[in-house]
């Protein structure tokens, strides 16, 4: 007897109870597993995005595939004991790379783990934990997680991109990421704004993330530090070298007029990329974060004016333009949120 | 008793015939129209795409939205009153514009039509005809028409442009249009591959349509012709303002190099961006439509050459860049296809 079956058959003799009942039978706990370069962070999630207990451990990555699985699986067994009613239904995990999320297969390893490739992710948590288990790459995962818990909440389609060392996407339409033929569906960071500009590693010319990630702000930073204008960031660090693409945000969002103008840069060729996404997707909501996002209005204000310049005005009209709302629960926020969106069994939402 | 049911009943009592009472039983017509700026022409369509019947009138725009729909609906019954069996059970529209494809109203205009705004177009055809109507924009309907009945059917996500006076485009996900917030999703025209490129009407800069639709390539032609080059072209019109975009497609497919160059640098564009389009959807396949794909590979070659080059490898590797299929049958097809997808209660597909 399932749970869903349960409710049906209690809420009828227990009308006067019927919203406390319902409120605990449809309440479903699930286990998300970030799994990063550097630690494993587990969590169990409730279906409204709260975190009710965590779990961290170190990735040790260079300790080989079945070694960093068996600490996956020991982070899910640890969450597993936690005294929470109902006890999880399904595991999601959420990993730099390419990953099948059909079959949560590792298809293009990102981390430098030995033997990762071609890891059946899910299905080894699945039988190890015996509960369901679903598996997709992290920034899908962080676009999903928006999307249920978070900044995009309120809408069916939107495109969540993260500022790092590269501008990573997730594309969210009716409420589930699209993934594309070969799971590369959302590499927005390398869409091009000018076919014959700046070449990328990628081999293409002109991807915006070489106008618009981390590296090409700190990089505007250390001229800046260099140039001798007077700006914050000769009081915040001690050496050209030691400036990053935070310090300049952190430098704009606090006021000096240098970084802003930095920011302003990277956001005007943010928002021809957006534009483009816009005019293509027609999305309700763009969810932006990453340590960039923290530069506030000196990067959403003129990032919003540039897509509404260039994108078409029916699309851009009602267009929300927002920062991420989960900050450090992305990871386990969103591999919950896969998992709740995919387990069938427990409940439903 | 529907005919579904019917079905479900027959079987277990025939069989030995189940092959023969399954094809004639599932096998559907629908009526297919096209609302032109010049002409409204509606087709009896199977499920299979073929055309059984076919009905043709002026659409004569100036005489108003409710002759219109009048000679739409007189279209509808010349074509209901075709001798086959199954008589078509739902009816599909496209016409240019923005058509909110749920609930089938016109929400753009873009034919002049007096009084066509906010014309609920599927719903006065529904009453008239007393059959399930669906209307979509003509792009989109094209996209989907090619989706399951032409170059595309092999593919569950495809992109399909046509190429004419600007660059539409259609984006099929699952086998279903992607719509967006705002009916507007697909723009790929109006997206820029040159953040500081050609100033466009739309009021974006560098926009691919303002480099690889007719009228450039016209204007290409029209220089060509004028700089006293040889050129096939000279062959063909009398006078530079004669040249049109299909006579530099149709000299460059029969090996004209001057116009092979004309085209190959507008393939160059185009391709760039359709590797930003590559890049954030990463579809199975390509479709290119519309006058300037009669110049064949002197058209896809170097634009599958361009976007292999700037797209991402994996997301590249198996994509299939390929002609449109339908041709004339474009428009009714693909009006079908949209009423085969979302009626209810004539056999399902």
């Amino acid at each position: 007897l399932r749970r869903g079956q349960a409710l049906r058959i209690i809420l009828p003799f227990y009308g006067g109870m019927k919203a406390s009942v319902w409120k605990v039978s449809v309440k479903r706990h699930v286990i998300g597993l970030d799994l990063g370069g550097t630690n494993i962070v587990g969590a169990v999630v409730d279906d409204e995005g709260q975190v009710v207990a965590e779990h961290r451990t170190p990735t040790q990555a260079e300790s080989g595939a079945e070694a960093v699985l068996a600490r996956l699986i020991e982070t899910g067994r640890a969450l597993l004991s936690s005294p929470v009613e109902p006890k999880p239904c399904a595991v999601g995990v959420g990993s730099p790379g390419g990953i099948d999320a059909e079959t949560g297969r590792v298809v293009f390893p990102a981390l430098n783990i030995p033997g990762w490739e071609d890891m059946p992710l899910a299905a080894r948590l699945s039988a190890a934990l015996e509960l369901p288990a679903f598996a997709d790459n992290d920034v899908n995962v962080t676009a999903l997680g928006e999307a249920w818990f978070g900044a995009g909440s309120r809408y069916r389609d939107m495109v969540c991109i993260t500022i790092g060392t590269g501008i990573g996407g997730g594309v969210v339409i009716d409420r589930r990421v699209h993934h594309g033929a070969n799971h590369f569906a959302g590499e927005i960071g390398h869409t091009s704004i000018d076919l014959n500009g700046r070449r990328c590693v990628c081999g293409s010319q002109g991807c915006v993330e070489t106008y618009a990630a981390a590296p090409a702000i700190a990089e505007s930073g250390r001229r800046l530090w260099e140039s001798g204008i007077p700006t914050r960031l000769r009081e915040m660090v001690s050496a050209a070298d030691e400036v990053t693409a935070a310090d300049v945000a952190e430098a704009a969002a606090s006021g000096d007029a240098p970084c802003r103008r930095i920011i302003e840069s990277a956001a005007r060729c943010l928002g021809a990329a957006l534009a483009n996404v816009v005019n293509i997707l027609n999305p309700e909501c763009i969810v932006i974060g990453g340590g960039v996002a923290q530069a506030g209005e000196a990067l959403f204000g003129p990032l919003r004016e540039e897509v509404r310049l260039r994108g078409l005005n029916v699309a851009t009209e009602n267009l929300a333009i927002v920062p991420a709302a989960l900050g450090e629960r992305a990871g386990v926020g969103g591999a919950a949120a896969l998992a709740l969106q995919r387990v069938r069994g427990c409940g439903t939402k």
